[in-house]
Parts: structure tokens; sequence; C-alpha cells
């Protein structure tokens, strides 16, 4: 646990659903709405560094995020991404996954996904 | 096995990395230098339907891959992501997921990471 991550720190009455090893929250700045994290309980920044014990249990709370976001907002697909580094975009090194609903229309144009991020950040 | 999948048909020689249950090629369209796809051998179209065997196959592949990556081109931080829909942006239906090495300056403000894939694409 790090003294001043707001993840190792999160208030319990916000998280979403959990297990012994994982937890998900609602993100503080949706991109859309449902927009989740999961979050493993222990502190560490990033994927490679997780056991298989924490793998399996991200991934099955990964499934029960999708069931819920699923009857609760009815989404037509989901964006699952990982920022690792700060030249990616992380911002908080204690690994977060994103689970981001997608629902038809909320783009002109879908086709890419994620791997529009680069092209259209480039444009600013 | 697919008959008309991509994946299901992909030529062993462009394999980079594979184990048992899952491989890694480059990506044909790459976002960055060294995007790669990670891929599970067998064919179903979401990380929901994933065997534990798979997820940990496929988690184990990403760290290879990451130190593949690595020791070719030093970059400074990743994004992983994976797109589950047509409206995500998928247009295989085999899972496959996005590993992008990320170099510093690559984009003007990196903040947000894979955040950023819609309200970019919004202002087409």
């Amino acid at each position: 646990m790090a003294k001043d991550c707001v993840f190792c720190n999160y208030p319990s009455r916000k998280i979403i659903l959990e297990n012994k090893l994982a937890f998900a929250i609602y993100d503080r700045y949706p991109v859309n709405q449902g927009h989740m994290l999961l979050i493993p309980q222990r502190h560490f920044p990033d994927v490679f560094s997780a056991t298989d014990e924490e793998v399996l249990a991200l991934n099955s709370l990964t499934r029960e995020v999708r069931d819920y976001l699923q009857g609760k907002y009815n989404p037509d697909g989901f964006n699952i991404g990982i920022n690792l580094g700060k030249v990616a975009g992380q911002t908080i090194f204690h690994l977060h996954i994103h689970i981001i609903p997608r629902y038809l229309g909320d783009v002109k144009n879908p086709r890419g996904g994620i791997r529009n991020f680069k092209e259209n950040i480039v444009r600013y």
C-alpha cells in the first residue's frame, strides 16, 4: 500500500464490485456512460507485475463488470485499455484497466477503436 | 478454427512469438513502430470467452512481447487495448489484443492515453 496513492486509499463506499485481489470503480472523468476502472488491491504500476492469481482475479472481475454494465446501460460493445508509463498517458502509477462501454452512434466512424488514440491527438 | 478467419489461417512464418495457447504478430497497419497483436490460438471473439488457461497464456506472452519490443525498439511506454464489438472498432471477430509501444514525443500531449480515442474521433 502506498500512502499517497489515490487507489490505495479509495473510499470503500464508492467501490462497485470487488473480489479478494481486485476492485472496480467508476472513472472520475468518464469518456462514455458507465466508464469503469478495474484495479488490483495491491499497489504496483503495470500489468507485467501482476501475479497469476491477480491476473485471474482481474479477469474474473472484468466479466462481472461486463454483466453489471450490460444490465445497467445495455451498451453495444466495449473498449478495454491500459496506459503503461507517463508517455502512454498513465497518471496514477497503480495499475488500472479502463472498461469503456460503447454505444451505437457514439462516434461517427468507430472503425479502428483504440487504434485511433494517436492519429487524433496529433491534430491538437 | 474458422475457415474464413485471417487469424485462424495466419502464415506461421509471420508469427513472432508463440506459446501453446496464444501467438503474437506485427499489426498490418501499425500505429507506432513495433505495434503488435496478441491472439489466442482458438477462435473466439472476445476476452470474456477465454478460459483461465488462455488468459494466463496471453498474459505470459504479453511479458515476452514486452521484452522483445523493449530489446528491439526501446520504447518509453505501452498502450494495451482491445476493441470488443463492431461499434467499438472491432473488425476481425477473433480476439486480438493490441500492444502499442510509445515513444517520448510521439504525440504532443500524451495525457489520457487510450482515453482520448473518442473525443478526437468526434472531431472528424
